[in-house]
């Protein structure tokens, strides 16, 4: 069987997972069944493996080829998550973990002997669609978050994931900071399809990233006086809806005054009637820039209109610029042809690693659209071959055998 | 006992039924658990007073003291209905039917023997809060509504009317025009309470209704393309966000431009995930004016407005301004102290019934608040009672014995 054809088996086993028929989009969200039957088929395959499988404190899991503490620098991981934003692509996450397996069956069929243990990861709850937190896998784990303030997050039923968990046969009390998971790590190289338009432009199927924009996001409260829309003279109205359409457009003002980005894609009214003006309306922030001083400058902007609306702002998570284990970067690219190397606007665990010490780095599929977190996200079977191509390069070179 | 604490009496049995412990707010939405509650809190009280209840082809609950059908010109109805907006206050509504049920014990208790047969209707469905459409009820019995299209009409959760109906019990085939329940109203007079501010300026605490605003609903679709928010260029978005707040700015601008009201209290976003970029903003209008050309103008400068983002209207309900019966408006201003008369933007079952040929009118209680769709309405006591007194002389006066 070629890689090519394996690589269809692969995706055709996950394809109808948690799809939207109608939008082709995927609702993947953390212990949800779809999320389940995405984490059971990640352990199917690491089995017909013979890759040993290790559930961490959180939840990720770690497959494993060869002994994971038989190795006093760690081993060489890869992989990336299993579930989506809201009807999201089919590539965002799992691309990483396919081409994953993908690589290991390579370096096998290649005869290759590893130095050091080989590891796929699948990070649990990377996007936070459900419970409004990203990267909760890599934040718990690392310490960055604390297992009382996850395990009371909610989603948009007040299920608490402390709840989820247990549902899904968790015991939640084990939660917490795993510092054995992550003494395992000697460096983590995360492959994901690119979420812009960089390769296109450049015309290259593979780069590397080196680093990821300060990012955050903010809950925005603008309050009104909720009344009813036929009856309340305009002079008489506090419409909090109205308060948050000036706030959206202050938001995008504010990203093109400080080269930043600044998008609103949720909002919640209350009480939410279509013959009721709106007594409050909750607004979701995310911002993003190139450095620290642009990302405030963008959040204090917007902030700042905002308390002109009597409104107030709540962070919900912030993460600074992180950059790469330089020499990693440099070494990848250069043994990849010297691939572009790009810093990207997306959060992704492989920076919450990065910030806890880990050596790590990216790899990127070109993206022939350009378009993420969308079902019209995609990449060719040619490069997504050629990040496996490339993935399985870089997890030999890390991992060979001692001169 | 007096009317006062018979009228506390009433109120407390239902204060609690589908409130909101936070906010105070009711969500009595058509056939869930709290609306059959107070369906079945009203049955009781016809019960006990013994009142015939015959429930139409639709649902709605007609209580009759005499024999409903031995009157040649029909009966004197009066009521209103038991459901709410989302996070609805006491008062609309059930301020109607609790004080149709006080005045025909005040009647009895004066040894009043009407010459006619005197009604209070329960009408289901009025505020359309979970099927988007308002006046089921009476859209339904009086043929505006057709049965199909009312049945096919999908909640949030995306259960049809239906399903609904035939879960609480009911055969929704049934469902249809009913010429015989309509033929039992004489005249139709619905109390409610005021939703403005107009009884305040007037220091009164009853006023003659004698007309409905022209007013509609019409749902607005934004384009967009769904995509990363932290990954796309400012220049390369098109968000849906961005589009429906410049929308929402252009309803606030129409409505002044042309002396009508114009809100967006609902807005739905796809794929609704914190960072993504939005694909489709769906924002609900609620449009109304004192008369036809000044709301046709709204909404088509609104149209316009969202034509120019690529985005389409579409009418979900119109109904015209509507004129109550004015020889009855007269009588009972007149019975009412020369009560004021005065018009509202808000629809009412008694329009539908006066547009469908059925002499009516209504009677509005002052709610010193002038706040309405909101746990901030309110009436006081004094002024309830007031209202008590009012609806049991026009009660007596239209179906006094003949002399």
């Amino acid at each position: 069987m070629t890689q090519a054809a394996i690589f269809d088996q692969l995706w055709s086993a996950i394809t109808d997972i948690g799809r939207n028929p109608v939008t082709g989009g995927y609702r993947r969200f953390a212990w949800t069944e779809a999320d389940l039957r995405m984490r059971e088929w990640f352990a199917g395959q690491c089995q017909s493996r013979g890759l040993e499988l290790i559930e961490d404190r959180m939840g990720n899991q770690w497959a494993w080829w060869g002994d994971p503490d038989g190795s006093a620098t760690g081993g060489i991981v890869t992989g990336s998550h299993l579930d989506s934003v809201p009807d999201g692509g089919a590539f965002d996450g799992p691309l990483g973990v396919v081409s994953g397996l993908l690589a290991v069956d390579r370096l096998r069929s290649d005869g290759f002997r590893p130095s050091r243990p080989i590891g796929v990861v699948n990070f649990v709850d990377e996007e936070g669609a459900r419970f409004g937190v990203s990267c909760v896998g890599s934040r718990v784990i690392t310490g960055v978050l604390g297992p009382d303030q996850a395990l009371a997050l909610r989603d948009a039923d007040g299920v608490t994931m402390a709840e989820a968990m247990r549902a899904a046969g968790r015991q939640p009390e084990q939660l917490g900071p795993d510092p054995e998971a992550l003494s395992r790590i000697g460096s983590f190289v995360e492959l994901h399809i690119e979420q812009g338009r960089g390769l296109i432009n450049l015309g290259r199927p593979v780069a590397v990233g080196n680093g990821l924009w300060a990012h955050g996001r903010w809950r925005m409260e603008i309050p009104g006086q909720a009344n009813h829309a036929g009856t309340t003279r305009l002079n008489d109205r506090r419409d909090a809806v109205i308060g948050c359409a000036q706030l959206v457009l202050a938001t995008r003002a504010a990203a093109e005054a400080h080269n930043s980005l600044a998008t609103v894609g949720k909002i919640n009214i209350m009480p939410g009637g279509v013959n009721a003006i709106a007594g409050l309306a909750t607004a979701w922030l995310d911002a993003r820039a190139a450095d620290e001083a642009a990302l405030s400058a963008t959040v204090d902007h917007i902030e700042g209109q905002l308390a002109s609306l009597g409104g107030v702002m709540i962070e919900e998570s912030r993460t600074p610029y992180t950059e790469f284990d330089g020499a990693l970067v440099t070494r990848l690219a250069r043994l990849l042809d010297d691939a572009p190397v790009l810093s990207t606007g997306a959060g992704h665990d492989a920076g919450i690693l990065a910030n806890a010490g880990v050596s790590a780095a990216m790899i990127f599929v070109r993206n022939p659209t350009g378009i993420s977190h969308s079902p019209a996200e995609w990449a060719e079977p040619e490069d997504c071959l050629a990040g496996v191509i490339a993935l399985a390069s870089v997890l030999a070179d890390l991992a060979k055998p001692e001169p």
